[in-house]
């Protein structure tokens, strides 16, 4: 902290006051002047000061007609009576996107995070990055109108994708969709929208997503595996993510081809002849043979699972995290998850907990949408709150 | 920080002025008061009542005589003469110390750093745990004779060991000694300081130690990985240590146990016989053998690379660290690192820059210095200063 305060910094401290301020009334409830100060620790005129200026940049509004409820009964006002505040959640909207290989879906929410819409549409994985953003465009345009929000009152759009992203926002590296790699996807979506566009790895808002709300909530160290042919992690560490120097942590899935013949889609085949990487269905089907008694299916099984656990083990032995969430397609499985359990508790040093992801398939929309309302809470914590003219 | 700070809370202003004053201070230089106002951006009497506080608890000493050097050349002072004032580093001392499988280091230095003193002892790597722990003791009160530092004076210690080291040091895993397993190593050292004493895994030590003087300086997102039979690893992650949440972060060992029947000992063997674990002799005879052309050493010496690769590889991919640091005694072999460097860049979606560490076998040690060195300055930065009576 003193790398970054100076003693007697009074400007920072009126942008503390204003953050403690509004984080007392971001909960949603409406409070008094007197309740603000009692919370805050603040002194009254303080409280004051700041409420007006949230007022006029339209953070909070005064509240005409407070529920009698929030009055002990019995009790009489004496003197002027109280004037409440509430923070105006529908001061911003935030997007959440998922650009997926087989499925875009777009996630649109007020300032605290409540859902007020969201569509998802099927797309084939052979499409070009061109079609796909288009796409994108379209669906973002169905849920604005849906959802009766104006373009001009997003404040934060963060998008989730498989592969490398540089911190502008560019694909590094993303095998898994045509023309997807050295893609700049922050700079063709910006062109889109007027507020700040985030880019981030998909398994990374995964991690994000189930700490927010799901398998995750109150673990502070987590890995979360998205478990498929390929498997790719996000992390977190102390609650936030960790990205790694180039936004490439996680990526576990070029371990196999250290000194290894094997790919995974050859793991799983039990014809000879590789699966076709994305054919998740084929996939299944060879792991149901397996679970009915096939046996080249379950040989082709425990070489999938083998490769499953390596990678997670090399995941969990560099980390070290609390819990392990595993989501993804083959999560889903049955016989999945148990086995990694088992064999992790056999080979970690100190087994994490492992658990399944809990949102389903709006993990990683969800996970996007954190990140935006983050990027806005950052905002808002800062000198110039959005919507005051500053961005 | 709005989740630590409230409004106006002045013993936390009082508590980072101190701070900030001890950090201009604490260069080493004198300065004025004048200077200090300058350098702090605090007010004259706020300073005066720091530097106040600072002399009576030891830390901060008036000079009688300032280096007329420090004056502009053909000015005059007028009025009162300045007061010039230093950091008394040497109000108190830290121990950092090794407790290795071959060998035990103690190292000594004042509160800025400097090392005073240091002493090296080779042990028995049959030594049980209560011998260890005596001539831990007989070495660290030789080298506080030799450098004529009282017990009393030393304000932390910090010990490096292998194995997976609890917070409270208590050694969950330690299977490179005797006895190890299970020691509550803290407690036991405990009992010869009346300082704080702290335990930590031997390759994280030695990342902070690069990061703090070595090969890592300036370096956020660091590996060091104790290249031996083996491997360790301690990460850096924004330029501070990851202990994962048991603090079994980096120990990527037990890796190749998962699916695989290689341990390193039977990989670098050309008998067909494992070599001994510990014997660093005959491993180096074997990479000799295979430098001058023996065809058995060279197929054991790329086994030996291929699991350090792939061991290594596992770590880059989970973190996307900016650098790696190879140490340990394999790192010091010819043929370890170039190898190392083409492979990780050949297979890691994006490769890290790989450099010796440059720390030597001091390196333990003098992460462990740091660690002590950390641990007193956050009780600095804290509202009572040790040697104030609250310890």
């Amino acid at each position: 902290m003193a790398d970054r305060l100076t003693g007697g910094d009074s400007s920072l401290l009126r942008r503390i006051n204003a953050a403690v301020t509004l984080r007392a009334l971001r909960n949603g409830r409406s409070v008094t002047l007197t309740q603000l100060v009692g919370d805050t620790g603040l002194s009254r005129p303080t409280v004051e000061g700041v409420i007006e200026g949230l007022m006029e940049s339209g953070l909070v509004a005064e509240v005409e007609h407070p529920r009698t409820t929030s009055r002990q009964p019995g009790t009489r006002q004496r003197g002027r009576p109280a004037r409440w505040f509430r923070f105006r959640a529908e001061a911003g909207h935030v997007l959440g996107i998922e650009i997926g290989v087989h499925g875009l879906r777009v996630v649109v929410a007020d300032l605290t995070g409540k859902v007020l819409g969201s569509h998802a549409k099927d797309v084939a994985e052979t499409l070009d990055a061109e079609e796909r953003l288009c796409t994108v465009r379209s669906t973002v345009a169905e849920v604005l109108k849906k959802t009766g929000v104006s373009r001009d009152h997003l404040w934060a759009v963060a998008v989730g994708t498989p592969g490398i992203v540089d911190r502008d926002g560019t694909i590094r590296l993303g095998t898994a969709m045509p023309g997807w790699t050295g893609l700049d996807l922050g700079a063709r979506l910006r062109r889109s929208f007027s507020c700040p566009v985030l880019i981030e790895n998909d398994a990374n808002l995964a991690a994000i997503a189930e700490h927010w709300q799901g398998a995750a909530v109150g673990k502070g160290d987590v890995v979360f595996v998205m478990a498929g042919l390929s498997p790719g992690a996000g992390s977190l560490i102390n609650g936030r993510l960790h990205r790694g120097f180039g936004g490439a942590a996680g990526e576990i899935g070029a371990l196999h081809l250290l000194g290894q013949e094997a790919t995974p889609e050859r793991l799983l085949s039990t014809t000879g002849k590789p699966l076709d990487p994305l054919d998740e269905a084929a996939v299944a089907r060879v792991l149901r043979l397996a679970r009915e008694g096939d046996e080249v299916a379950q040989v082709a099984t425990d070489r999938f699972l083998r490769r499953l656990v390596h990678d997670v083990a090399a995941l969990v032995l560099a980390l070290d995290p609390e819990l392990v969430v595993v989501g993804g397609w083959a999560a889903g499985l049955d016989g999945v998850l148990e086995p990694l359990r088992e064999q992790l508790a056999l080979y970690c040093l100190r087994a994490p907990e492992v658990a399944p992801a809990s949102l389903g398939e709006e993990v990683v929309a969800m996970g996007a949408l954190r990140v935006a309302l983050d990027h806005v809470e950052e905002q808002l914590f800062a000198v110039d709150p959005p919507g005051s003219g500053a961005r």
